[in-house]
């Protein structure tokens, strides 16, 4: 199994959420969080004084799914959640070795 | 090392929290969440209308183990938050590969 | 890649992510979070009554990293969030197996 954790604009979390369902993929899990990417943050003007915002509010997107289905959901949030200008977001995939469903306790391919 | 990520129903964290720490798992990390699973949120009722409740909150518990903890750690989780019912939660097991402990620098096992 | 993924005290933060940025780290994700290590809370005195803290406010800090630069980030983190007290923190590292850039659609080592 993969964890897909997408790092993704506030403003675009409905949009991913039912792309994301249209395909099958309706289990997850959202955190708030803040953050920066390459560009250190940004530059903004308030009352003619420019100062720099440091980080951003985020959404990170989390979603555990079997080995085949990860490419899958990846093209799905690059598809909606992209705007195309900076600071769109990122996509990370890590190894999840064991699932559990707690109220059965079924396991890994069945969990998911 | 193992990093186990259990998302659990709010009112099951003080009984998942005791019964690890009863096992001797005392360190743990706590993340504000909201998700869905396979029922895709709730239908619930309000003033007669009907609407989904697309997410819920939940709280996932984080907590890095040593391999041969990891089988009971997950055993006393899928106990103590288990209710029975849907919306119990999920448990997911990630390979960790360092550990380190900041006030000493210790690694690995004696940091875990 | 790796996931490095912080536990250090709210007070550390600026500190923390100045030292990282200096060395070119500039990339990163922050998540509210609470936690407990091995002294299992802390005990605080209020109007003269002892009670136990359960859980203390932290913030983790991820971020994503090529191979050959988690140990130069991890030393940066341990140097920068020491105060030489209990409760410093922790930090774990993960392996990554897939970055995407959503803006650019680049990958791994172009896109961390
Ligand atoms: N290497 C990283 N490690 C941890 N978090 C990251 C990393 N890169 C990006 N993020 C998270 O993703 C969010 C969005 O990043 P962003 O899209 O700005 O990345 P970027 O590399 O600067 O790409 P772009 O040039 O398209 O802006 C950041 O605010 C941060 O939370
Ligand atoms: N595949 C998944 N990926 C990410 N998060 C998940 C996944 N499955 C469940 N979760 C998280 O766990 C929470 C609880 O899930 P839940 O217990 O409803 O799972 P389920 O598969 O629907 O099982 P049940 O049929 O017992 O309800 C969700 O709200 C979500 O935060
Ligand atoms: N094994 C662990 N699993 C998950 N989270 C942990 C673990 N150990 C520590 N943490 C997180 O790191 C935070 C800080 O931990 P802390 O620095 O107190 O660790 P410690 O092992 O008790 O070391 P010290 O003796 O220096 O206090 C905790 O509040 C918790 O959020
Ligand atoms: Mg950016
Ligand atoms: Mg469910
Ligand atoms: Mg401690």
């Amino acid at each position: 199994m993969k964890k897909i954790e997408a790092v993704v604009r506030p403003t675009k979390l409905e949009e991913v959420k039912a792309s994301l369902e249209d395909a099958g993929f309706s289990s997850l899990t959202i955190v708030d969080v803040k953050g920066r990417g390459q560009q250190k943050g940004v530059i903004q003007q308030w009352r003619g004084q420019e100062y720099r915002v440091d980080t951003l509010p985020k959404l990170k997107v989390e979603l555990i799914v079997n080995d085949e289905d990860a490419d899958k959901a990846i093209d799905i949030i690059v598809s909606s959640a992209r705007t195309g200008n900076i600071g769109d977001g990122k996509i990370f995939v890590l190894p999840v070795e064991k699932v559990v469903r707690i109220r059965t306790g079924e396991r890994d391919g069945k969990a998911v």
